[in-house]
């Protein structure tokens, strides 16, 4: 049986750390309203009230960092805590890429730094769409050269459960279990 | 040790059935790239190539259906096969809520019918903004009425490794577990 239940936003996310510079110094924040929007782009949606905005609006690039589970308490840290009131760079060790201005996690196993392509408004949140420029990955999520989610251990954001929530087991394999389905 | 793997998009993501009416059928399709824009507002994806694309235009409204663990044959059949082809509402019950011209999966324990409120125009695809108008979930998902992501036993996608995978256990209580951070 299913209860309608009203405009209930139940779709799980990826949590990860978003990084920029903002008045020369690496910030990080929580967010998990992102996704993917083609092969090689992905939109982060910033409340426009978090400190780390007017660092993407100035320098037009950001980082993507997945944590892993152990870096769950930093994690939600850095999403109650705000950069005006707290230096959360120094929570991390920082490193970068192509661009100078997204910092990227060292302790987060896989790190996207991404320039700003579009831009667009919603009445809370600015969201941004970004290019991935480069893609940093600890070497033992690599197999075969290919990032393998088991190995990142990244976690979920869940809104309406308000938890994060482990990734489990590998399934089943993508454009293939469901070949010779009658 | 980190290794820059060019502009890798390893983002996880949840996989859903999108679902829209097509000369005057129901049909879906299989989307990964969705995520969540604000508080009652989500985004999806569709490569313009996709047989759902015209629906979508045509009545602006669609649903997100989140498949459990057992419908991963189906939910991959839907990635691979094209509606031009076959007939992907035979697979499903449908079912309608508010919108009559936004099909939901009876099987999928949650689902999510959406007026489309803005879209916008990549190479590739076009990216539908959807206000959630009415969620549906199984009696089964909701614990003290809310919507808990480990009964729903979605499974996620991730380009990279080509996989379905699991959701694990619950990890800790966000807004909460960072609070004691020194």
């Amino acid at each position: 049986m299913k209860t309608e239940i009203g405009a209930v936003n139940a779709l799980p996310t990826p949590t990860t750390l978003v990084g920029a510079t903002v008045n020369g110094k690496p910030t990080y924040t929580t967010i998990a309203w992102v996704g993917v929007i083609g092969r090689t782009t992905l939109f982060v949606s910033v409340n426009k009230q978090r400190y780390i905005i007017s660092g993407i609006r100035e320098n037009q690039t950001f980082s993507v960092n997945l944590p892993s589970e152990n870096l769950v308490k930093e994690t939600d840290y850095c999403g109650i805590k705000s950069g005006k009131d707290v230096d959360k760079s120094a929570l991390f060790k920082s490193f970068y890429g192509k661009l100078k201005t997204a910092p990227m996690i060292q302790e987060c196993p896989l790190n996207m730094e991404c320039r700003v392509v579009k831009t667009f408004d919603t009445p809370t949140h600015d969201v941004f769409i970004g290019e991935i420029v480069s893609t940093h990955c600890e070497d033992s999520a690599l197999v075969d050269g290919n990032v393998t989610l088991g190995n990142l251990k990244p976690f979920l954001y869940s809104m309406t459960d308000k938890g994060y929530w482990k990734i489990g087991k590998k399934l089943a394999n993508a454009w293939e279990i469901g070949k010779n389905i009658k």
